[in-house]
């Protein structure tokens, strides 16, 4: 069951794409995270989606959820954002999952992904080594994943066009991180080979 | 924000109570899990749940939620069971969270509430130190979930009435190592005192 | 680098056994927890040792080590054992790991040898997928060993020659537990030679 | 056993101290990861952990510690380093824990030093609200650990002139994260003032 098929084991069946945070929060103007240059992240994004979907590759889209009305840890440091229900918690148009096994929703309450949700054992179970991480902040959220994917033993791949940041010199400088110790960096192309 | 308010502050607020799969797969005739004695523990724990609303206390709901077409580590030693959108996953009537802050869902696909999912965050944030759990199946659900809250450092309690087995020794059996090792095995109205 | 070599690649190199709490603790008479019938366990337990130092297979020995003067959840529970220093936290006679890289010890301060280690993590590195749990007590430490094994994706093996309680009604429904809904309870010769 | 004594319960008992990675991996010119500035934090390290030991607060020492023979999921990223027993896992000279019962050494084999490891129950258990993190290097196992810490509930405290990095810009990066999305950035007289 965990097994692959095919004649590249390494590629089909072992990699995962995982989308973080593609949610009106960092994208609608009218949310407290939004900075224009984030829409730039559509397009590749999309892109990977749409070649993920079509060979049935495993899509994890983790996204922010908390419980309004219950008190977390995150509060004394981060406005309230991404309540359960609000607008900001929805998804961009277009990029909310789509109705197949292999497209799930990880909700989570911290920048990484893997924090107290069950997504490093979901990925163990579907025997994925390699993961291909998307979506906003680079700084923030993105870098946060790729560290605890790294710590969990996953090969941890960034595609340079599909992240960004409000602040460019720390985007760059987790990019020159997550290069250094956490992952890889490649381009659009290359990240789409691998799904 | 976690401090509780009131005369007793060791009983309003700083407890929980976690209802453990009070679902259709354990009590539903047409269900795998079903066994006609796990009827007895609705009762009980309706009346818990009747003054954890009434008092504002924090209810939580871990319930199993396995996704379908996706492989599970517990498949290799369990029938599959709990798919999300199966009968088996469904509320028992009656038994549903209700809509406000301080009653939630937490979905788990393990026997321990506690493994791979928010729990042990969501109790210290909201100040919880004891936790009183009720539910099926007292040596397996119920048990591992007492385990993994008392690994944690919660005071664990386990009113008699409000768990059962379809194996009535090891129901014993796990009752005495909870009393034992692990918590509080206490009666009924000393549970909802706590609430 | 976590490939097996060999002809059998699902029995060399892919499962590791581990030894738990084989300490003074429950085995010298001088000790809090000592129970006569706890060194029934040795002589099994040795025969595994040396199967496994042969093979030169991964041997794990979790062991109980406290911090002496730092608080500890399980206090309020449990009297002080296994202070780090303490007679009870040493080894019995002989059953101290030896100086080869595959056998390690593993600090623990919970029943299972998971919690708050990085057994789990150190498991997989190794690329094990099945584990022999050995040691004592039957109904504590080996059980939560083996359900937290279990959860994460391991094949969890209990001899059942090389584990027993002081309570034997208790190590029988854990047994009957382990069988039912964690893992294979199996004799010690089938035990030895998945080593 | 959890409380705190004495007028200033903030303070007093409720900060520890975490000391990551004074060893001579990064400070001994021989070792691997050396670079000549990390000496510059040496003395504000040193200034803290005598006030720490004076009004015995906890101090953790968290250190890289890997398992010489084993595989280790970091491998294909990083060139082996800190493996027991080796001269770069050693104690910077002076740096090594002393013989009080509240400070003690946690050993790591990430980043972060809570991966793996049980610091943030061992915090938890102590009482520790708030955690002063000091050592190198700032854009790597600093701020993981700082990452982790926050995550988990513990209000995190840098103080500038007890950290660095060997890529400064990279530093800065991190420090400013830091101080953005995870803690506080202080200078050292405010951090000694917290302990």
């Amino acid at each position: 069951m965990l097994s692959t098929a095919g004649p590249t084991a390494a590629g089909a069946g072992t990699t995962a794409l995982v989308v973080v945070d593609v949610l009106n929060s960092f994208f609608h103007p009218d949310c407290g995270n939004y900075y224009p240059e984030a829409a730039r992240v559509l397009e590749p994004i999309a892109k990977l989606l749409e070649t993920a979907r079509r060979r049935d590759t495993l899509v994890v889209h983790a996204v922010e959820r908390h419980r309004p009305g219950l008190a977390d840890f995150e509060q004394p440091k981060l406005p309230e954002h991404c309540q359960i229900g609000g607008l900001d918690s929805e998804y961009v148009d277009g990029f909310a999952p789509v109705d197949r096994a292999r497209e799930i929703e990880v909700p989570k309450r911290r920048y990484s992904s893997f924090y107290a949700t069950d997504l490093g054992l979901l990925l163990r179970e579907q025997g994925v080594q390699r993961v291909v991480v998307v979506g906003v902040k680079t700084n923030v959220c993105i870098r946060a994943t790729i560290q605890d994917g790294f710590a969990g033993g996953f090969q941890m791949v960034l595609p340079r066009e599909a992240t960004n940041s409000n602040r460019p010199h720390l985007e760059e400088a987790s990019i020159e991180d997550v290069s250094r110790y956490f992952g890889d960096v490649v381009d659009l192309g290359a990240a789409e080979a691998m799904l």
